[in-house]
C-alpha cells in the first residue's frame, strides 16, 4: 500500500501559510496518483510532539522490563513516530523559516526520530533512501548571491542532518519572499515572491506526481 | 543590581549533564563577585516555554484592547522571557548539541525572545551589546579541520541569529567530545575529552568572573 507521510510544523492555519499551501498541492498530486493510498498526517503546531526528554533518552539504556512507566510511555511514543516514518514510501515537510531556522516543533519531531541503532547508525536502515520532499518557505530570500545567503539554517540544516542520520533523499521545494505582501519595504519584492510562490505550486504538483509513481 | 540571566536546556539533570555542570561554575563565578546580585533561572528542559504559535504572533499585529484571552495571556507569556532578557547584564545559556544542532526547547525559547519592534529591528535596543556566554557542549568534535565541521549548527547558528537579530555580543564556551566516556568507539579520545572538561571550567570561572567585573 502506498504511503505518504505529511507533516506541517507552520504556525499558521493553510490560509495563512506559505507552506502548508505548498505541502496541500504536493500531497493533492500524491492522492490523485494513489486514491488508495494511505496518508499519515501530523500537524506539529497543532499537535506537538513532546520535547525529548530524559525519560525517553534513559529508556534506551534500560531493558524494556526494567522501565519506569514514565520511560515505557515516552518510549511507546516515540516508536509511534518512528513507524510512521518507516512505513511511508514518501515523506513530506513543511518546514517554514523562523528565525533562520526550522520551527521548535519540527526539532522536536526530527528528535524523536532520530534513534540510534533503529533510524540512524545501523547497517540496514529501513528508511535509506525514502524520498523526502522539504517545503521550505522563508519571508525573504536566502539564495546563493543574496545578502542573507549566510542565514540560511533549514535546508543546509536539514540536508545534512537528515542524509547523514537517516540516510534517506532530500529534495526542497523553496517559496520564497513570502513576507513581500505584508511588509511594505519588501512591495518592489511582490512579482518575485508571485513567481516564487508559483513556481513552488508547480513544483508541488510534478514532484508530487513524480513521487508517487517512483515509490508506486 | 547585577542581573545574570541563566538558562540550561540540556535534557539531563546536572550530574549527568557536560552542559550543566559549566553552566554552574561560570555562575558560581559570577555569583563570587555579586553576593547580594540577582539570578533569573530557567530550566527549559524542567519548564518548557510553549512553542511560538498563531495566538502570539498575530497578537503582534492586534490592538492590546482587541486581543482575545488567548493573544493575551500568550503576549503576556512572551513579555516575561522578554523582560528578563531586557533586565540581564549577562546572559549564560547551556546549549548541548543535539542531532548537530540545538534542544527544541531553547529554540523555542529563542522564537518568544525575538520581537520585532522590542528586541529585533528596532534602532534602540535595550539588549544590544548585552554579552552572552553560550556553552555549547557536544559529544563528538566539530572543531574546523575535524570531519565533522560541516555539521555544526549550534554555535554558527547562535551566532549568526543572536548577534544579527539581538544585536548582542556572543562568546562560547565548547565541552567537546562529552561521549568519550560512553561511547566504547570514542576510548582512545577519553584523554581530550578529559582536557576539554577542564579548559571549560576554567573558561567559565574566568569568564563568568570576567563577566561579572565588566557588567559591575
Amino acid at each position: 500500500m502506498a504511503t505518504l507521510l505529511h507533516i506541517d510544523s507552520s504556525l499558521w492555519p493553510e490560509s495563512a501559510s506559505a507552506s502548508r499551501s505548498v505541502t496541500a498541492a504536493f500531497r493533492k498530486a500524491w492522492e490523485d496518483q494513489h486514491p488508495e493510498g494511505t496518508v499519515i498526517y501530523r500537524d506539529l503546531a497543532v499537535d506537538p510532539v513532546p520535547h525529548l526528554d530524559a525519560h525517553t533518552v534513559s529508556a534506551d539504556f534500560t531493558a524494556p522490563a526494567d522501565r519506569t512507566p514514565e520511560q515505557a510511555s515516552a518510549v511507546a511514543a516515540r516508536l509511534e513516530l518512528i513507524e510512521e516514518l518507516e512505513t511511508a514510501d514518501v515523506v513530506l515537510i513543511g518546514a517554514p523559516m523562523y528565525n533562520f531556522t526550522i520551527p521548535s516543533t519540527l526539532k522536536a519531531w526530527i528528535d524523536h526520530v532520530i534513534l540510534a541503532g533503529r533510524t540512524a547508525m545501523v547497517a540496514e536502515s529501513p528508511i535509506k533512501d525514502t524520498p523526502v520532499y522539504i517545503v521550505a518557505s522563508r519571508g525573504g530570500s536566502y539564495a546563493p548571491g543574496t545578502p542573507r545567503e549566510g542565514f540560511e539554517y533549514v535546508q543546509n540544516y536539514l540536508e545534512a542532518t537528515l542524509v547523514e542520520m537517516l540516510g534517506v533523499e532530500v529534495d526542497f521545494i523553496v517559496p520564497e519572499l513570502t513576507m513581500a505582501h505584508s511588509n511594505p519595504a519588501m512591495a518592489e519584492l511582490i512579482p518575485l515572491a508571485e513567481a516564487s510562490k508559483a513556481k513552488a505550486h508547480e513544483d508541488a504538483q510534478s514532484k508530487g506526481k513524480t513521487a508517487a509513481l517512483k515509490a508506486a
